[in-house]
Parts: C-alpha cells; structure tokens; sequence
C-alpha cells in the first residue's frame, strides 16, 4: 500500500496529525539524556507507548542513537520494532545521501528489512537526483521518502535560500520532489515522496504547496522552533491533508515540566494537547 | 596535532596520498560483497591490513555497514579500532548533516571517542553553517571535516551547479569551507576543513583550489569514476600537497582481476600501483 495512504489512514483513524519525535538528548551538564530509572530504550519505549494512541507515527532521530555507539545501535533496533509492534509508522530520520550503491545501501539500511529498516527516511537532496533515486524506487514497496527541502535553523537560508534566476535553491529542489513523486501518488491524492519544511517562516509552507501540490510536508520542531499552530499546518492542502507535524524534546521531556507525572503519562498530555492544538488550527484554517 | 598536519605528516612517511575506501558492498545476483571464506569484519580488516604501509587512512563508508543492521555496525567499530591499531588516520565517509543539538550528536558519533569515533568525517552542507558548527569545533581536538562540495554523480550539478550570480552554489559552499577553516590553519598552511570534490572535471578542481587554498580536497572514486591521475591530483597546490585520493572498489576487489592472489595480496598491489601513479603524476605537475 502507498506509504501516503497509509500515512493519511493512520491519520484519520487517530485524528491526529502528530509525529513523534525519538530524540534522546546526550547527557549534558545540568540536564542527563536519560530520565534516572529508565535505559535509553525503556525511555523510548515509555514515549512510545505513550503516544501510541494519538500519534500516527514515531520519528527516531538516528542521531542520538548512533552517537551512543554499538549499544545505541541496538536501542535504535528495538525502539524501532516496539514502534512497529504498537501499530506506529516509522520516520527514520536520518538525512542520508550519497551516490551510486552507497546510496542504494542507504536505502537497504533505512528502508529495507533489516535491523533499521523504517517505513519511511529523511534524506538529504545535495547530491541530486541520482543520489535520491534508490530511495525513491522503495516507494513501490510501501516506503515514503521525506526530502530536506527548507530548514528552520538559523543558517539554513546560507544555500538554500540563494537566488537563482528568481527562484530560491530550496524552491528548485521543491519542484525536483513533486517531479521524483508524480509517478506514485496515492488514491488520496498524496505522493509518498514528501518534503521536510520547517515551520519557522508560513509563507515558506504555503509556497512549499503550491510548489509540490501532491507531497506530504514534515514539519519538525513542533513547540522548539518558535512557529504558531497556524504556521505549523500552513502547508497543509485545502482537505487539510498533507501535513504531519513533529514534536520531539517537548514530548519526550514533558515529565520535566509536569511534576508528578511519569514520562509516559506527561509524554501522552503534552502529546494529547498538540493534537487537540493541531486539530483546532486545521479547522480553523477549513472555516 | 592539527588534522592537516597529521595527515601530512602521515602523507610525507609513506610517500603517499593514497586513501583506502573501505565499502564492502551489498552482496548482488552476480557478485557476493563479502569473499568466500571471510566474515565482513575479516575481509576489510585484510584489505586494512594490506594497504597500512600504503595508505594514508581509510575511509569506511557507514552506508554498507549499516545496510548490515546490528552486526554491521559491530564490524564498523571493529574497523575503526583495526585501522587505528594499525596506525592508520580514518575518515568516517558519512555525509552526515542536521541541526542544532541533532548535529551535535553526529560530531559526537563520528568525531568523538565512542564506537564509531573516527579522526574526520564527512558532511553535508545543505543545512548551512550552524550544521557544520559542531563538526568544525573538534578540529581543536586534532579532528578533522571533509565538506561535500562538487561531487561526480551524473545528477551532482542538478542543485551544485545552479548559477547564483555568475557562481555556482557549489561555488559558494566553497568559499564557506575556506571561511570555516580559516582560523585553524595548521604548521603547514593546511586547514583542517577540507572539501570533497570528484575528479571528473578537472576544471572544477582547479576552480575548487583557487576558492578553497587552504583546504586539503579529498578527491573519491579513483579508479571508477573516470577521470586521469592527473586529474585526481588537480587540485593539488603548487608545492604538491594538499590532495587526498581515494580508491574503494578497486582496491578492495582488486583480488577478482587478480587470479591466485589473495584479497590483501591484490589489494595491497593495486594501492601500490595507485600510490605511484598518483605520485608520478604529481611530479609531472611540479615539472
């Protein structure tokens, strides 16, 4: 089944368009990565659990594990089938690209069957269209891609925001997605070749649209970012379709800010109340 | 010890500027990745083994350890610890860029001193500078970074040679790596901010060391990618120094040319071959 309509049936059937962030932060010198008590798996899978009700999918930021080592490696394994076991699609975010069967391993690693296999990748566009094409060939299988198309860190307009003929380096590679994913789009209209775009800047968002009228936009740093709810569901098509929005630190830490809660049962409120947030702004947007 | 002077250093000992990719390929329908009588781990760690008195470092490409799931990565911190052992400086070749404390876990995993720490990695810049930031700041630590600038794919000009102004954007990614390398400028006048750029085109490897003079250029795919021995050492600066050449597939395979040879036999006779072609051609250059 395609990956945007399996996307969008786990949206419905949960009302939500939330995404679940797995970001265990490293341990810094006032703050430790893990909660005390917990592993960095039974962490994850705490959040997991929780969210498994009001999230469509789960996000693990490939990041946190590998900078844990071999034992992190094994973490990202079962965080990664506990997922999968609560009925969770799962985003590896990883931001890969490379050329040629390094590419193709890429693609083997996070969208194939093994120990990191996802359901769907964030991969990184620089290289070009050949770089992506591994990838893009695993949406046959029921795999999604999610391409970095425009950023919300404070450098990210350095390249591309860069002008090129009248047309931003970012507003290239959106019309590159919409052309790697017109040949696979869904019964409901959504390609599973999607786009990342950070929701710092709506007029970003709205352009992203009109610019892949048929991509599924990621928008990341939900609650982190700065960025309303508004801006957040502003790529959102005129359904309301096509846009998951991503928490990952205010969910995963909410226990810090809710005394008394577990990880879990403050991860599933913070989690409850963005959807709820999320919800209303898509209304709103549909009135 | 700045990275550029040890590289040099390492480079002036063995005569060389021969890099050793280490990418066991995926096993194909005509052709198994791993030979016949060896493990993933045996089989690189000859290759490893064979070439330590030729190279200058390795550079294991995570992709084809990670396509192996859990055990791959075992094999990957088994590598990493082989090479070093055998006193061989390593280049993660991970391309690896995110943000913010995303991109801080990355330079922990690949620069760090964990599992998979390698001396330098290499990055992605889509992302901008404040990606970067954390891979630049170990520099101080003796690490170093090997930015994607010009790459050789077909499709690598797709967004790189998009013309902003009369300069293309690889251009200006570029001379950010000469800005981010500035200030730390080793005894040899090498910064320890190098670029990847593919040697299929001369032009833009001389382009690229007039934008980048300080970089060491990490040129990839000798011996694969097309390209003479004197465009791989292109970049070179005029006193010959400068230039890193990687060779993966032909290295590592050469035993399939190679009849009655073993893996480290064939492999440590064509980085031989590699090293005095590379070396050769370097001298014609200085004529």
């Amino acid at each position: 089944m395609n990956f945007a309509d399996r996307l969008l049936e786990a949206s419905r059937a949960k009302r939500s368009i939330v995404v679940a962030g797995i970001d265990p932060q490293l341990d810094a010198s006032d703050a430790p990565g893990i909660p005390p008590g917990y592993t960095l798996t039974s962490f994850c899978c705490a959040v997991i659990e929780a969210c498994a009700p009001i999230a469509v999918a789960i996000k693990p930021q490939f990041a946190f594990f590998e900078a844990r080592g071999f034992d992190g490696m094994r973490a990202l394994r079962d965080v990664i089938r506990y997922g999968r076991h609560r009925g969770l699609l799962v985003i590896g975010d990883a931001k890969r690209g490379d050329i040629g069967s390094t590419s193709a391993a890429y693609a083997e690693a996070i969208l194939g069957d093994g120990d990191f296999g996802c359901d769907a990748a964030t991969v990184n566009p620089y290289l070009g269209s050949d770089a992506m094409a591994p990838f893009v060939m695993r949406v046959t299988a029921g795999r999604g891609v999610f391409v970095l198309v425009k950023t919300s860190n404070p450098s990210s307009g350095e390249f591309q925001d860069l002008d090129v003929s009248g047309r931003a380096v970012w507003q290239r590679v959106a019309r590159r997605v919409h052309g790697w994913g017109s040949d696979y789009i869904g019964e409901n209209g959504l390609s599973p070749v999607g786009a990342v775009v950070g929701a710092t800047y709506p007029e970003h968002a709205r352009r992203a649209r009109e610019l892949m009228p048929n991509a599924t936009i990621l928008v990341p740093g939900y609650g982190t970012q700065g960025g309303s709810d508004s801006d957040a569901v502003a790529a959102a098509r005129v359904d309301g379709t096509g846009v998951i929005v991503s928490s990952s630190r205010s969910v995963m830490y909410a226990y810090k800010n809710l005394r008394g809660r577990s990880v879990g049962a403050a991860a599933s409120e913070v989690a409850q109340s963005m959807r709820a947030s999320l919800n209303n702004a898509l209304a709103k947007r549909q009135q």
